[in-house]
């Protein structure tokens, strides 16, 4: 369902640039994906992810489930029509969000919880999530897997690579294969088990792999190892998506070890409080230093936000806690994200990509200035 | 600053068809005029605005006194600069504001009282508010007046006549006429008063001439009452604001009455709220019975929310209070009020006013009927 094209790779770093062919049309690669859990990015119209670029949305099949749910869903036809965007979508499984909530209960045959909106039992188990994401009618659907949490015994983490395992199989033999399915690699943080859980993933029939259970609040050097050595792990011939990363430096060293896609709430959720990604790092336009400031949040970003509003008044929107303060600052940071790995598919284009990451450590948005040896 | 010329007179009602010529444009009238109280009509981008056919919005001095503040307003150049929007403002003296704050002392002097914002004393006189408009430079500024709560004796009401008076004197001495400024007429539910309040202020040079203290509780009866009684008194070569209502039914009354210009934060207040206005009545998007609804708030609606989103849609957003449906329902408010507007605009050149109020009470949206006689 979905059909990887490599198109160049980086001669300093296993960095690549591709094409992802899907159902609803070609994605170019390493993408940031913006994240729209409830079916809608945060403060944005649809209509404004079109007009930034953005080429494929996240949805959340956990929350969809919840809310709308599957029959209002089944009216609509999908994601797509209730929403109303017809590019590609790919669908959380549910598995990062069952796995955030407190009081559950893990067995073989799945997750045990309440629903945080009505208090009523819900059982997610694998052939679920893959009932709730082909309803969805995403074009990329993710298999169902146990994120583990930071500080859980290795014990734990071992007993639940072979969980993850089971319930991709489950995966597999449920879902219609109407959608690309990618499978996901865990292991925590021991080598050992990204090695078991990556070979056992990998030898399964799946469309793309994805790496999970990173990022999930680990020191940046855990998560740049730990990636380094899963992604030798995943066949060349498939897409690799880092799930839940959307900052600058780890989008950089995603994609200096050869992610071609990752996605993250971080645009909006920073963006919400006022925080701003800019070329020369984050700023906070709660500050009262910008109150006169006549400048744009970036002096060299081209979106709407910057061409038309000042961090003055961005500024003013805030201190009056107007909606339109969080919508815009939103924006901005969803544009730069895109624009920021736009000009690392032009940097690969061009065998460029050292000069980029050399230009983003002059800028101060990544910490590492060396490309590590491939 | 401004020059009203008068295209077409309705021949059953008081209606009329204009042109306000301001420095910034002309503006076809009636108008409705969208509030954008802190420099933003909530949740709404500026060019939005102008995509809807907005041709002038409200500021308001009150609160563009407390925040940004005069100094960033002089650093930026006023409040168009500052937020970017080019066409015509209209700035509420914030006599309104002032008088809807419960801890204040009225004298002759002006109107002592606490920042809400930061607790400190002000004194918020004519000068100061003229001040304050001229430095947001906007195209027509409103005299400062006193608008009497609704309950307040005759003898307070008469007394505030003579103070609105004297303010309206000191407001015209001390503006320095780069603005547009409108005079307000008072008197709250008393002919006489409006009667005399109307002689005084009438009698000096203002550009314009508003009716205040009207929609601020009462019922529709009284409004519509004192309405046509005022309505009268003011000059016809000049344009007449009624401030405060934006309701497809009281909005219907002013026109008929000679009103050219109308102001309200309904559009937005009941967007936040999932309330829809549309040519078949208001709708409430919350309620449970539009999940399934493929239709759009309106199907005779051309705005971009109705050519794009589902009633269901914007249910399961406000279901999940994701700020998406407080901005589309916001959207699809102001650009109905213009549209409704532009209709009445329409209805006046072509001699079918009164067609068109039939239609309105056919539809519900009105309760009247008939067309009073003038
Ligand atoms: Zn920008
Ligand atoms: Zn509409």
């Amino acid at each position: 369902m979905v059909e990887y094209k490599l198109l160049n790779k980086d001669r300093y770093s296993r960095a690549r640039l591709g094409k992802l062919q899907t159902r609803r049309g070609v994605i170019d690669t390493p993408i940031f994906m913006p994240v729209g859990t409830n079916a809608t990015v945060k403060g944005i119209w649809q209509h404004q992810l079109e007009e930034m670029g953005a080429q494929i949305i996240l949805g959340n099949a956990f929350h969809l489930y919840l809310k709308p749910g599957l029959e209002v869903m089944r009216e609509f036809g999908g994601l797509h029509a209730f929403m109303n965007w017809e590019k590609p979508i790919l669908t959380d499984s549910g598995g990062f969000q069952v796995f955030s909530i407190k009081d559950k209960k893990v067995t073989d045959e799945g997750v045990l919880f309440r629903s945080p909106i009505d208090g009523s039992k819900i059982m997610m188990t694998p052939e679920l999530s893959m009932e709730i994401q082909m309803t969805l009618g995403s074009d990329i659907a993710m298999a169902f897997d146990e994120c583990v949490a930071p500080g859980m015994s290795r014990e734990y983490a071992e007993e639940s690579v072979t969980r993850t395992t089971e319930w991709a199989k489950r995966c597999i033999s449920y879902h219609d294969r109407s959608q690309a399915l990618f499978g996901i690699v865990q292991g925590a943080f021991y080598k050992d088990l990204r090695k078991k859980s990556a070979a056992e993933i990998t030898s399964m029939d799946f469309d793309g792999f994805a790496i999970g259970g990173l990022s999930v609040g680990e020191p940046f050097q855990v998560t740049k190892e730990i990636l380094e050595y899963t992604v030798d792990l995943l066949p060349e011939d498939k897409p690799r998506y880092l799930m839940g990363i959307g900052s600058p430096d780890l989008i950089v060293t995603a994609v200096e070890n050869g992610i071609d896609m990752f996605d993250c709430v971080l645009p909006t959720r920073i963006g919400r409080h006022g925080t701003a990604l800019t070329w020369n790092g984050k700023i906070n336009l709660k500050a009262a230093k910008f109150k006169y400031s006549k400048d744009p949040i970036d002096e060299e970003c081209r979106c709407r936000v910057c061409q038309t509003y000042s961090r003055g008044y961005i500024q003013h929107l805030f201190s009056r806690d107007e909606m339109l303060g969080k919508i815009l600052v939103s924006y901005h940071n969803i544009h730069f994200l895109l624009k920021f790995t736009e000009r690392i598919r032009e940097a690969l284009a061009t065998d460029s990509f050292k000069e980029f990451k050399e230009e983003c450590y002059n800028r101060g948005l990544i910490k590492e200035a060396l490309i590590s040896e491939s």
